[in-house]
């Protein structure tokens, strides 16, 4: 009997015009990526596990997969290695090590996946690809960094083209003054709240910040402030801290909009808050505007010591992620990302006659030594079933050649990316092929 | 006390400049790839355990990483998923799977790591990338598609351009009749040792084969035959199966030439003999001329059935595939990779004058919208320190603007390819610093 074939739980394993759509949305980014001077890393997809799990323990081992070999798991060992969980600590690790020989900012990308043993459920990968960018400064990092990852993120959003977003930048030096100021001790708490905003009533997050803090007239006065449009801060007396993250927030603000952000595409919004015990300065987090239930598509912050485990050095960063799994298959499920190109191939050189194998590898090698993707027909099945193949497979089109037009020195071109009523197949001199093809991929099929 | 950062032996975790070549030759592969309209999959890292490891245990399974997260550690499972350890498995896996899905003959490229629990030493690597291409066919596959292959790896080695190479091709249906049709029935065995031809001394293969045979006299003619021209076999007078193999032989290279490869980069060679329980028919390999010692970079050919152990289809198949981690790390050793570009920003924009941020990022927007990566320097360091970055960065241009040259509407260009002595600033107007760049890239530096 043969083994059942199926992948494991938790997996997002495409078919190849979906692959396809992946892979163009990756190279995108990878582009977007390289716009901004940013350098590739990879990593190992296992790190040694003392070095993976610096902190103690708790809810992130439970979710790490640990790695053996047939031989340490008959012995009993303890698992040697483990698979990333994220791309940030390999990220520490890899500056740490290589410390050296890098050049400081340093500003890397990586895109590659990681691994977490998430309970099954919908939505919820074992294995999904992240998209980081980092700049890491040593000792410290200038501010104007922090305004070159959104710029960066709207420029790959507006290709992808996936709709209308808006990204969202905070400052968290800015909320602890403006907390501070308005006497409020139990910040964590009330930043826990506040990051409820926009998700449930605006009434419902008063009272539970109240509750939080076990002050309704401060927690009033905190939510008026951060619903306040940003402006309206210049005039809140607060304290430095307050002061130092309000002009942080404007100048990241400003040459963000400088680096070609229009307006509608980037907003200041005061109850972003992200991770409580990471982040120190600006955030981010990104929004589809007609699919606000996605939740933030891409999100990052400021931090001030990325490798405190692995160096003594002090390496302040900025960095933002972006989910590409987990995006992919919602806007998959969308319909966003219809796979438009199915096939790699451009055209596809049909075997009329088997005699003539040779010549369909002469047409194949001029188309590509064009610069065309080409396939050819290996069979020699019915042209029916040729064209059913070539129709199936999406390529938009079919090269004919039998020993008639081979004879009178001519080559037909039939275009599939119209309806079999409609199309007609072109009859062109064997000289022009190259040339008609490149022309009529260029242009839109016309019925 | 922080924790030693290290990467797990066995993996080749690279510095910025290198990752950008590897990336590149990556590209470049799959560009080749594309080229011949073939579609890309992903499968998962892990597989199902009894998915993966259908074949009885044995060398394979020492070999193999299992997985498990800390729940199932805890409670002495036995692990579930095992990481892949090739990309033929998968493979077969995934086709078995998605069968209905596909369109045959189904067309594949692969570019993803595989894993293997080997021994730690020089060469040997636990993670490693392979990029596969396979085209299978359901029921029966034409033998137009062993030329595909040869003729997409020439492609991709003229590109990658690391010197003269030769693609091998040989038939085992050929070596069977041969074999056969010379009364030698211990085949395996006479097999194994013709394998060494190439590698040791012609008399001494004679010498191993006669041995495993138990025949002088054969093992003379089996030679004999095996370091002719293949041309001299057109008259030997075999068997069925030789004359079989003998016609697919002659008719794979002739394609292959009329799909573009030159003489000087195809042979026959009748002593390539590859897996010996997998390979039915066409087998490859490949060969840098100059470097012989790295063996072949490159192999792979023609079996029976993909996946006799998840369906009961008939899926035959022919594949090649390249070991892109063990071939790149060889030519860095032997120098054939230097990391030329080391950097992905074109220009770097100074940071003259603390002031002028946003006009920095003005000038930066600009070029990007124009397609070329840039980087903007975050501080207000000396220029000097500036200079000293972007050198060591490997940008080829900086871009310098401050208040003066602001006022005057225009900007400096300060070509960084050419040393600090010879290089001169170029002063063009602000209106023409697009067009400029441009210029300056396109061309060499010259001092």
């Amino acid at each position: 009997m043969p083994v059942q074939p199926r992948t494991p739980q938790g997996v997002l394993e495409l078919l190849p015009p979906q692959q396809l759509a992946f892979q163009r949305m990756l190279d995108t980014i990878r582009r977007g990526f390289e716009r901004f001077g940013f350098l590739p890393v990879e990593t190992p997809v296992f790190e040694v596990t003392d070095v993976l799990l610096t902190k103690s323990g708790g809810e992130t081992e439970k979710q790490v997969y640990f790695v053996q070999s047939t031989g340490a798991l008959d012995q009993g060992h303890k698992p040697e290695m483990a698979l990333r969980f994220d791309l940030t600590v390999p990220l520490a690790r890899y500056v740490a090590q290589h410390e050296h020989q890098l050049n400081f900012p340093f500003r890397r990308y990586q895109i590659q996946r990681v691994y977490r043993g998430e309970r099954a459920q919908k939505g919820r990968f074992r294995e999904f690809y992240q998209c980081d960018i980092d700049v890491i400064g040593k000792d410290s990092l200038p501010l104007a960094y922090d305004a070159e990852l959104p710029a960066l993120i709207y420029g790959i959003f507006n290709e992808l083209a996936f709709g209308r977003f808006t990204i969202y930048i905070n400052n968290r030096r800015l909320l602890k003054g403006l907390l501070e100021s308005l006497g409020i001790e139990k910040q964590t708490e009330a930043l826990h709240e506040v990051d409820r905003l926009g998700k449930i009533e605006l009434s419902e997050v008063q009272a539970k910040v109240a509750a939080a803090i076990g002050d309704e007239a401060k927690a009033h006065e905190l939510l008026k402030r951060l619903t306040e449009p940003f402006e309206a801060l210049a005039s809140f007396e607060g304290n430095e801290t307050f002061k130092a993250g309000y002009a942080e927030l404007k100048q990241v603000y400003e040459t963000t909009r400088a680096l070609g952000v229009p307006a509608e595409n980037l907003e200041v919004k005061l109850s972003i808050v992200r991770g409580l015990d990471y982040y120190t300065g600006t955030v981010y987090e990104t929004f589809l505007t007609d699919h606000p239930k996605l939740g933030s598509i891409c999100s990052g912050g400021r931090y001030d010591n990325l490798a405190e485990h692995y160096t003594k050095s002090k390496l302040p960063g900025v960095g933002i992620s972006i989910g590409a799994t987990r995006l992919f298959s919602q806007l998959m499920e969308l319909g966003l990302v219809a796979a438009t190109e199915k096939a790699t191939a451009q055209a596809l050189v049909l075997s009329v006659e088997k005699d003539l194998a040779l010549e369909y590898a002469t047409l194949a090698k001029e188309l590509r030594e064009a610069g065309l993707n080409v396939e050819v027909y290996g069979g020699d099945d019915k042209l029916g079933k040729q064209f059913k193949y070539a129709d199936r497979a999406g390529v938009p089109l079919a090269i004919v050649v039998g020993s008639r037009e081979r004879a009178a020195g001519r080559v037909k071109i039939k275009d599939m990316r119209v309806s079999a009523e409609a199309s007609k197949e072109i009859d062109v001199p064997r000289g022009d092929l190259v040339s008609r093809v490149k022309a009529l991929l260029a242009t839109s099929p016309t019925p």
